[in-house]
């Protein structure tokens, strides 16, 4: 809809359809996971606008409903109101997503094995969720812990199987161990390096067997990640890159002429590894579609690429993460320095000052910072996205102790937690 | 003492001395105005480390009520004591700091006319608030509006004072005009454009008139700015730069060899102008002090500059601002476009979502960023330390846009209110 929204603010004529394979366009799926806490009241809240909206305001024309079946250089096959329809298009932008990984474990397709990806998704689970008590969370990634998060606001027991050590694989261990100890205090039966094998039951899921032990559940969130949703361009013959992402360029075109990929379908470029990447997440999708937009209605914008920013919240704690893990930039070759430090978030004596601790990773030579990781209890989008901010430029350590940050006691120690980091790690670098 | 304890820790065996006029070293003075509000509950806890801790644990050879009267080119004459004693020096830190500007308003010298440098300035005021129901506030910059905040939650009845037609000269009318709402919420009587003539009242005072009233007081508060403190280094000799604070080179040095000076006497120099520049604050104080120490023990680091971050609190507002405002970059010719957005600091759907408001400068040819300011109910640090990130390394608007910033419900709407800015802005650079 970004790209759609683009086109037509810049070209008011243009015919600009949109096929929608769910009932919902312009939603938020970010927001799931609060749905089924209650945090978010109802489904349509999580509608920006509607489809009435964009068609009556913008003049778009949106078709929900409507399932992209098959594509050629000039065509789409549409299958919509129990019929399939042929339209032609002159520019084609694939915005089709990410799809959750669903593993050929058995049982995997019993009732109540479910999947987070669209609005009806997170209504279908929440209507579930009224007859479960015990729920298991496959996963410990963003969506598994916000899925946890809400299902204990809720009540429920909540038992999460991560087959790695550790969950969060974005952040490194000792990070992840902070955000580990958060789950556990409220609650959460966390079964890490417990690879599930199967799922047990009737027609509906009862059991979670894994590697160690078999455990009784009502409900299951696989949560596994995502993976690229490239059939469309497959069938268009769209170049994948080495990501298996569709392949774009600064511009988000493809390696078929007049078709752009964007979102969490698009494959981008790291900025600080200068290498192919793809992190599906909402703002740079969002930023693709205004690229995407802005190029096909004729002016020249180049999406830069990411850094890996994210942030999420797990209970109270707070987590962020930008750039590079050290663990990452390990099997990257790059010869890493790193450094943890735990500090406050106010001046000492104002009150309430509340932890935080900031990881800091960089290159032992130049010292370039190549990422850092936060987690705390208020605070960690100012330290996260300052250093989101400066990764681009190629900025040290040296940079970031040097940055002028804001101070005031109810905001901030004198020395700012990242300062601190970046003072202690320079030592380091001597 | 950031100098002192950089030496120390570098060179073992230096004798270090300090000489401190008040009775404490490595106090916050910022936080002041919340010992006088009660917030801080008691004045030893703005004392970070005690004089026995320096002696003791340091090493450092501190002198408190310790005033130095004079100083030549390998000397002190320090009066303690009651009686005047020479010190000899290698190097020399000077860390005279900034003092209140006290205009020279007929009656100022009243008893009750207070201003707040040190901590006793502050127990002293405390004191007398005890016996005050109605308190004038003289100046509507950071320290008075902290001031008044706090005298607010004490149960006074606050007037403020402020020549110019706005409180905060470092925000923008616009913006200011937002602060000044919420502190009229809050019940501060706000006088604007208007200049206090005189101070009325026997010993003590009990009246401020101005040009366009008379107004009954118990107490006043001088808030109207600082100066640095320049009294030593003119005795030295050392060269003052064109903002009337000690020259300064990059590492700290003045004019005279093996002088440095440090904190909130020392000019340094502003990034996003290139220019001279005195913006006495403590991020950058201890910062010089740091580099100051570690250039004295046989380091070589520099001081790059500052861009002018600054953040606050007035009630519930949180008040951020960075590199230049429109006014101040008008003044200095630059040819400017800006824009001011409304926004909420999460996702619409999320509980609570806080009103934030953006204002951005840019320069228009290049459309290279020269500051922002930023007011709202929570946020305002991570957006203000973005942009300070970005405007030492001559980031534009369209950086500042695609810059990789964290998402997820509970933090930020998808499209960040920095972004949103951007994206405006970005229009009127075509």
């Amino acid at each position: 809809m970004s790209a759609a929204s683009r086109v037509k603010r810049l070209l008011p004529k243009a015919d600009v359809k949109v096929f929608e394979r769910s009932g919902f366009v312009s939603y938020a799926p970010c927001g799931i996971p609060y749905l089924l806490g209650g945090v978010v009241g109802s489904l349509d809240k999580l509608v920006h606008y509607s489809v009435d909206f964009f068609r009556e305001r913008r003049g778009i024309d949106v078709h929900v409903h409507a399932s992209v079946e098959d594509a050629g250089k000039d065509y789409v096959e549409v299958s919509e109101g129990g019929r399939s329809k042929r339209y032609d298009w002159d520019v084609l932008v694939l915005a089709t997503g990410a799809r959750p990984v669903v593993p050929p474990i058995p049982g995997v397709e019993l009732e109540g094995v479910l999947t987070l990806r669209n609005l009806e998704d997170g209504a279908k689970a929440k209507e579930m969720l009224a007859r479960a008590e015990r729920v298991g969370v496959v996963g410990g990634g963003y969506i598994g812990l916000e899925v946890a998060e809400n299902l204990v606001r809720l009540g429920k027991k909540v038992l999460m199987f991560e087959m790695l050590p550790h969950i969060m694989p974005t952040l490194d261990h000792d990070v992840a161990k902070r955000v580990e100890r958060e789950l556990v205090e409220y609650g959460v039966e966390l079964h890490l390096s417990e690879k599930v094998v199967e799922f047990g039951g009737g027609e509906r899921v009862s059991r979670v067997v894994t590697e160690k032990g078999s455990y009784d559940v009502d409900l299951v969130f696989m949560a596994v990640g995502v993976r690229p949703d490239t059939a469309l361009a497959e069938r268009l013959g769209l170049k994948l890159g080495e990501t298996r992402a569709v392949w774009t360029d600064s511009r988000m075109r493809t390696s078929l002429e007049n078709v752009y990929a964007v979102g969490d379908v698009a494959e981008t470029v790291n900025l600080v590894t200068g290498k192919r990447d793809w992190i599906p997440l909402a703002p740079a999708a969002n930023k693709m579609g205004f690229v995407a937009g802005s190029n096909i209605a004729g002016m020249d914008i180049e999406f830069p690429g990411v850094v890996g920013t994210a942030i999420t919240k797990a209970f109270g704690l707070e987590i962020g993460r930008t750039g590079l893990s050290e663990a990452q930039a390990k099997r990257l070759d790059y010869d890493v320095v790193s450094v943890s430090i735990s500090a406050k978030t106010r001046a000492g004596y104002y009150p309430e000052p509340k932890a935080i601790k900031v990881k800091l990773v960089a290159e032992a030579e130049s010292g370039r910072l190549l990422g850092a990781q936060v987690v705390g209890y208020e605070g960690v989008l100012a330290r996260i996205n300052t250093v989101a901010a400066l990764l681009p430029w190629g900025a040290t350590v040296r940079d970031l102790f040097f940055a002028d940050l804001a101070y005031a006691p109810p905001f901030a120690p004198v020395w700012d937690p990242l300062v601190v980091a970046a003072r202690v790690l320079m030592k380091k670098l001597h």
